[in-house]
C-alpha cells in the first residue's frame, strides 16, 4: 500500500503535492519523496518517516518548478538494506532525466529480470525500477509507445506516475486494481491516488483515471490512450481499498459505482453485515478506529442491534497499527492507541456489545483491542467482520507474508472465536459483499476467494519485445 | 492546561507513568518530564515535545524506583527562554530532594514574590517554583504542616503531585479548579489529571482527590487531611474541563456529578443545545472533530434537527489546533487537520448542515473550518456552539492573552455570524449550562460570566505567615 | 579550493575513496560526496561537513561497486541556497549517467551560458555543471572528442574527475593549475588533488597527471591523450598550492621541481626569507600552525636569527581558520585555536621573537594571534611573511572576494607593521621567490603580480563549437 | 584522566568556564558539563561529547551567574550504563545546593560506602559522588569542618572543585597526585586543571593549589587552610602529568620545579635519553605527535644523533587515540590519524630514523604506527622511549584495566623489539627520570615501580567519622 500524488501546471508545485500527499497519510508512513521539474531538469529528494518529518521549508524550495510526482512508501520486509528503497525513482532519458512513483505490485518479476538484455541489472531493489528500465530500453518512436512496449508482459497491478521535463503521464493497469483519479485547480492539473488528496488542495474531482488508461498532462493539456491489450474482462479493482485502506471522504472506482464515497459504502456493508448477522439484544454498537466507524453506523442503523457508540478513541498521537513494519512495535502501539469509554451511555460496562471491525486479518490487534474491552466488564461481547474471511494473501500490493499469518486462512470460526474470547463471531458472507457492489466481476476478491487472475491476465497483444 | 500523573508502588514506575501520561497527551504538548525515586534519591529527566518523543527506552532507564510523578507542558509566550521551564521541578529538602508537578496557575504572583525572605529569588519562570520555594522555607514540624503553610496566602488553582524518597501527596486546591483522581493497580496507588490515565495503565479509579484535600501516600498507605482553610463554599471547578479539555472517557468533578462520563455531559449539552436552538430543516448534524463528537451526537439524538454525521474526519498524523503555541503555526496546521466527507450520506454537498462545535474561543479555527465546509456545497450552515460565549480570559490555567482575543467578547452575535459566514449561529445559554449541572455553585464559569472569584477566596485561616 | 580524489579497480571503492578523502580533508570542509560505479550503475551521496560526519558506515555501503570518485567542497558566499551544490554532480548520459568532481574556478562562466543553445539551463550554482552539461550537449564519435570539445572555450582552472559505468577520467587543464596526481595499489588506479591521499591508502605515487592531459582509466587499463591546444607556454600552476594549501607531505608539481616535498620547498621558503630579511638579534622563531612550520625550521636553519620554537600549539579540537565561510565565526575560532607557551626555552616571555607566516592575506587571523602573542609579554616581535605580498585576489579557486580585503593591496609595509603591532615586518620578495622555482614561467603568481594570463590563454584550436 | 576547572567573579561565567576548558580539551573528550550560581542558585547541564558539541549558545545563556565550575569526563569501560555519569554532580546543601567536580580517583570506595549510615546508597557510579554524599552527611560547624569530615578516610587521588552559592571551595589531596592551579583575572579567581586554561581566558597564573590544600573564593577573596593530615610526605604527585597527559604550555607541580613548562621538561627527557641511549648513525629524530614533539627536540639537541624532523603530521580531523573508549575504534582511528612526509629532507624514506615516543603503554598505536613508518621505507628504524617501561596499572586516574595490557609488563625489550619491529628498542631508565627531578620522593612513579603508597596514606588524624 503506497500513495502517489502529482500535478502540473501550478506554482510551487512542491508545495502542493506536500498538502496532497499529507491527506494521503493514511496509506503509507514508511518513506516519502518528492520530483519536480522547472521545464528544464528534474530535482528530487526523500526520506525515511511521514512527510511531514521528511520536508521542511528549505526541502521544499529546492525542488524548483511548476510540475511535480510524489510517492509515499509502505517499506516490506523484502527491503534490501543496502539499497536506496525510495520513491519517485530517477533514470536518465534522452539527455535528461525521468521520474517515475508507482502504487501496486508485480508478479513476474523473475521473468522480468530475465528478459533484460545481457549487462542490465537493478539499482535498487523495488520492482517500480524494472518498470523504468525497460521503458528506457523500449525504443519506440514516441514516449507513449514505449511505455506500451516498457508495460506489455509486466504482470500485476500499478497506478504509475512519470515526470519528463515538459510532461506528466499518469497510467493505471488495465486491471485497475489500484486507484488513481484526476482532478483540476487553476491552471493545474493534479492526479492522487485518492480523491481526497484532491480536495486536500482544493482541486475539483473530474474523473478517474480509467484502467488501461495512459494519460499525458503537458502545456498541450490532457492527451488519452489506452494499453492496447485493456478490455473490461480484465477489470480486478481491489476490493479492500473500498474496505479498509481509502479514506471515507474518497471516491474510489467511478467505474463500476459512480461517486460514492468511501463512507457511504461502509454503512452499506456494516447495514448487510447486520441484516445478516444481527445481535438482537445488544445495547451499543462500537467500531474500531479508524475504518470502521462508517460500518458500525451502518449496523446500528436498524435499530434492532443496538445504538451507535463511539465507545474506542484513538489516540491522535500514534500512527497506524496495519503500517507498521514489524510485529514487536505493533503490539506495544496497539496498547496505547485505542482510549475505551466505561461509564454511561456510551461506556462498555455492563453492556451487551457488538464490536464491529472492517476485517480481520492476522487477528492481532482486534485480540489486543478485545482484552482492553473486557477490562471495562461488558456483558456479553460478539465480533462482527464487515469483510468476509481473509484467508489468501495479497500478491498485488500488500504486505502479508504468506497464507499462514491469516487467521481466517487456518482457524474455523470457531476458533477464531474463542482465540477471540468473544460471546460470537461473524463475518459477512463473500456472497452479500458481492451484492454490494453493482459489477463483481470488475473486481479482485483475491484475499478472499483465491482468485489470482490479475496473474494470467493476457497483456502481449504486441508481438515485439523488448 | 496541563497534565500530571504519579504513582507509587509499582514496579518500573518510571514506565507506568510514561504509558499514564501517554493517555493525557492531548492535554499538553510542549514539554513532558518524570522524576521518580528508588526510596533514597530522585532521578528527573524532561524535554521538549510529546512523550514519546521525550523518552527513549535509554531514558526510561535511567529513571530508577517505585515511584514517580510526571508533567505535560503547555507553555506560554510568557516563558523566558533562558529558563528552563520543565516540570518536575526538584529541589533540595532535608538533605535529598523533593519534586513538584503542578496543574494550575497562580493569580497572585507578585505579591507572594513580595513576600519571600531577603535573597530569595526564582530560578524558573513557573509560578510552581513559588509554591515549592515556600514549601522548602517552611518550617513546621511535618510535612503536612509545611504544605499548609506554603498553601496559604497562595491564590489560584492548583493540582499538585509531591514527589520525596519516602511518599507521594497529592493536593488540590479548595477550589477544586483542576480536576485530580486516585487510582489503584496492584499494589500501587496512582494518581492522574484525568481518570483515562488510570484506565490506560489498567489502574481502577477509586475516587476524586477532594477540594482541598492533602492525600499522602506511603508505604504506610493513604493518609488524607484537609486544608484548613477549605470550605465546600470555596468549590469552583472549571466546567471547561468537562467541556472540552478532559478526555470523553474520563470521569471529572464526581464531587458533583457521581461517575458520569465526559461523553455523557457532551451529550446532554448537545440535547439541551438543540431543545433551544434547533435547526428544524436540517439534514445532518457534524462535530468539530475531535471535542464536539458527542455533542454532535446528543443534538442529533431527538431526531428533529437532522442525522449524525461524522463529515469531518481529522488527520491521525497532525497535533491540536487548540495546543499550539503560535497564530502561525495554528492556521497552517488547521489547513491540513481536517479531511471532509463531500458527497453521499455523509456527505456535505447540498445539505443544511448543522455544524456543532464545543465552544467559540478566538474563531480562527472555526473560520478556516467554516471556509473548507463551504468548499464542499453545503445548501446552508448552521452553526452551534455547546458552551455559552466565552468573553473573559482565564486566569486559572488557559492560554488566552486578555479579553481582546476572545471573539464573543467583542462581537455580538450578528458579527460573529457574518464573521464566520454561516446561516445561523447560536450559543447554548448559559442559564441551560447551569441547569446541566447538580450543583453550579461549586463550578467556576468565570470565562462566561466574568466572576473570578477563586482569586479572592480567603485561604488565610492560619495566622502564622512564612 | 576543493579537493578531488577517485579510485578504479579496488574492492570497496566508496571505503578507500573516503580514507583518501581522510587526508584531504584539510583542503576543504564545507561538504563531502562520493559517487560509485557497480559497472551498470551510478550510486551517490553527499552532505554538509567534513566526510567522517557526512559518511558513516551504512552511507558506505550502499555506495556500491569497484570505481569511485570524491569531492570535498569549500563553498563560497555566491552560492544560492535554493540550490544543492554539493559534488560529484551526476547527469545523464547514453542511457545511464555521468559523474564529475571538480577542483578549479571558470572565469568565462557569462559566455560559456550564453553559448548554451535555447532552453539550456543550470541545475546547481556551481561552474562544474557548465562543465559536465557541455560534455552531455557534445556530440563527436569519442568520449574523448567530447571531452574536447566541451573544454575548449572554457577558461580558468579546472582538474576534473569523470565517472562512467566502464571508466574513470582525470583531466588536468592546460594552464596545470590545480594539482593531480596518479597512483597505484594492488590492481587499482588511484587519482587524488594530492599525493598524501594516495598514500593513506597505501597506493604508490606513479606521476602527476600532466597540464593538458586527458587520463583514461578502464578495464583496459591507462590510456592518455593530450587537449590539442595544450602547449607547455599554458602552462600556471599555482604557486599558493606549495605555499600554503598542500599538505607537507604531499609532492606537488613533479612537472617542475621532481619529486620535492611540500615540507622541502616551504624549508627553503623560510631559509630564502631569512637571508634577506634576519633579525640577527631574535631569540626564537616562531611558525604559526600548522602551515608554518617548515618555513620556520628553515628560518632558524642558519642559526643567525633565533632557533626553531614550536610555541604556538595548535588545539586538536578545531577546524582551520582559512576555511571557514565567515568572518564572524573565524574570529570566534582563532581565539580558541592556538595555545601559546609563555614559559621556558621554547616561552614567549621576555624573547626576541620572529613571527614567521605562510602568507598575510586578509591579516584578521594575524592580528588576532599577535595579541595573544603580546599577552605572554615578549621583549619585541618581528613578523615574517615567507609569502610575497598578496595583492591581486584569486580568479581560478580562492575564496577572496576582490582586492580591497587583501591587507597588502591597500596599505603599506609601514601601515601593515602599525596595524600588526609588531616591530618590523617583512615579506619574502617575489623575486626571491622566483628564485627558488626551476622555471617560474611555468606557475601562476598572480595573487602576487596580478598577471592573470590563464584567463587569455587560447584554448579553441579545433573550429568547431557545440 | 579528566579536566576541571572553575571561576569566581567573572561576568558570563559560562562563558569563560566554556573557553578555559575548551583549552584543556586535550584531557577527556568523553562527557563534559557545567554548573553555575547566580549567588541564590545553581543552574546545570552537561552531556556526552567535547565541550563544544554540548553547549551551543543558548545552553551557556541558561547558565546564569558570576560563579562556575565545569568537569570534563574521560568514560571507563566500568560505568554504569543506567546511571547519568556526568559532572558537576549537584546534591541539597542547607536548603540549596551543592555542586562537584573531581579529577582523581579513590581507591578504598568499598570502604567507604560500607561506613555509610543504613539507607544511604549512590546515585551515580562514579566515585565522586561519595566524597560528595559523605561531605552533605558531615555536621561540622563550618563547611571547611565538614570538608575535613568528609575527606577523612578516602583514600586515592583527587583535585576537587565545589560550587555553593556563596563560594567556590578548591581542594587537592595530601598527595597532589593530579594538578589544580590558580590564577586571576580583573575581579575573578579561576582554578583549573592546567595553567594552560587559565591563560586561554587571560589570566594570571598565580600559584598551584597546594598538596592537602582547601582554598576558598568568595566575596571575601581568598581563604586557604590545610587539610590536618597534610605532610610534605604524603606528596605523590603523577610523573606521567609531565610526561603526557599535561598541555606543553602548562606548567605543573610548581611545588617541585617552579614554573618550568611542561614543554622543557619534555625536552630535557629526550636530552637526558638521547645521551644514554644515543643512535650515532642517525639520520633524524621523529617524535610521535602530539606529546612528544619536544623529546625529539630534545633527543636531537646534541646534533649527534639525528635532526628534529616533524615528519609525522597529526590529522586535525580526529581525536586523540589514548583517549578513545574501545580498542576497536582506537584501531581504525590510528590509521587514519597520522600523515607521513616520504621525500626530502624530512622525509622517511632510505633513512636512519629515530622514533621517539613520550611512552609505551599497550603498544598498540605504536605498532599501527610503526607499519605506516616502514611503509615508507627507511633504512633503519630506531624507536626510543622518553618514559621508563610502565609496568603497573594507575590505581589513581588512568583508565588501564589491569597490568596483562601494559606491554612492557609482559614482555622482555628484545620481545617489544620484535613485536614493534624496530631495529633498537630502549626507554629511558627510571634512575635518569629521577634524576631529572628536583624531589623524586614528591612523586608517584607508580606505573613504573609499583609502588602504590598514595593508598596507604593515614589520613586519619582526627578521630571522629561520621
Amino acid at each position: 500500500m503506497c500513495a502517489i500524488a502529482g500535478i502540473y501546471g501550478g506554482q510551487k508545485a512542491a508545495e502542493l503535492i506536500f498538502l496532497a500527499q499529507h491527506a494521503q497519510q493514511h496509506r503509507a508512513t514508511d518513506s516519502a519523496g518528492i520530483a519536480t521539474t522547472d521545464g528544464a531538469h528534474l530535482y528530487n529528494r526523500a526520506g525515511s518517516g511521514i512527510i511531514q518529518d521528511v520536508f521542511g521549508q528549505a526541502d521544499l524550495d529546492k525542488l524548483h518548478g511548476r510540475a511535480a510526482i510524489s510517492h509515499l512508501r509502505y517499506s516490506t520486509v523484502d527491503d534490501d538494506p543496502t539499497r536506496d528503497n525510495t520513491q519517485p525513482i530517477l533514470m536518465p532519458f534522452e539527455g535528461e532525466e525521468v521520474a517515475i512513483a508507482h502504487n501496486g505490485n508485480l508478479t513476474n518479476v523473475e521473468t522480468l529480470i530475465e528478459e533484460f538484455p545481457e549487462g542490465v541489472s537493478l539499482k535498487t531493489s523495488m520492482d517500480t525500477e524494472i518498470i523504468l528500465r525497460r521503458f528506457c530500453l523500449a525504443n519506440g518512436p514516441t514516449i507513449n509507445d514505449r511505455i506500451i512496449q516498457a508495460l506489455q508482459g509486466v504482470r500485476g497491478s500499478y497506478s504509475l506516475l512519470m515526470l519528463f521535463p515538459d510532461r506528466l503521464i499518469a497510467i493505471r493497469d488495465s486491471s485497475g486494481n489500484r486507484p488513481l483519479s484526476l482532478g483540476q485547480r487553476d491552471g493545474a492539473f493534479c492526479v492522487a491516488s485518492e480523491t481526497c488528496a484532491l480536495e486536500a488542495i482544493d482541486a475539483n474531482f473530474i474523473r478517474d483515471i480509467k484502467p488501461g488508461e495512459i494519460l499525458t498532462i503537458s502545456e498541450a493539456g490532457l492527451h488519452s490512450t489506452q494499453l492496447p491489450w485493456a478490455t473490461d474482462s480484465h477489470q480486478a479493482m481491489c476490493i479492500f481499498e473500498k474496505i479498509y485502506y481509502a479514506h471515507p471522504a474518497s471516491v474510489v472506482y467511478q467505474e463500476d459505482k459512480g461517486e460514492e464515497a468511501v463512507a457511504d459504502f461502509r454503512f452499506r456493508l456494516g447495514q448487510e453485515l447486520e441484516k445478516i448477522h444481527p445481535v438482537p439484544n445488544a445495547d451499543i454498537v462500537v467500531g474500531v478506529p479508524a475504518s470502521a466507524q462508517f460500518m458500525a453506523l451502518g449496523y446500528a442503523s436498524s435499530g434492532r442491534s443496538g445504538n451507535f457508540s463511539p465507545s474506542i478513541q484513538r489516540s491522535h498521537y500514534i500512527g497506524r497499527s496495519f503500517i507498521q513494519p514489524n510485529q514487536a512495535i505493533r503490539d506495544t502501539k496497539v496498547a496505547r492507541k485505542f482510549g475505551l469509554i466505561r461509564r454511561g451511555r456510551y461506556g462498555l460496562e455492563g453492556k451487551v456489545v457488538v464490536v464491529v471491525d472492517d476485517s480481520l486479518v492476522r487477528g492481532t490487534t482486534a485480540k489486543l483491542l478485545l482484552s482492553k474491552i473486557w477490562a471495562c466488564k461488558p456483558k456479553e461481547v460478539h465480533f462482527r467482520s464487515a469483510c468476509p474471511p481473509i484467508r489468501y494473501h495479497c500478491r498485488y500490493g500488500i504486505d502479508t507474508k504468506g497464507n499462514a499469518e491469516l487467521a481466517a486462512a487456518t482457524m474455523t470460526n470457531e476458533q477464531l472465536r474463542q482465540m477471540l474470547e468473544v460471546d460470537t463471531l461473524e463475518f459477512l458472507p463473500l456472497e452479500a459483499l458481492h451484492g454490494l457492489i453493482t459489477t463483481p466481476k470488475r473486481y479482485c476478491f483475491a484475499c478472499m476467494d483465491g482468485d489470482y487472475r490479475i496473474c494470467q491476465q493476457a497483456n502481449t497483444t504486441i508481438t515485439q519485445r523488448i
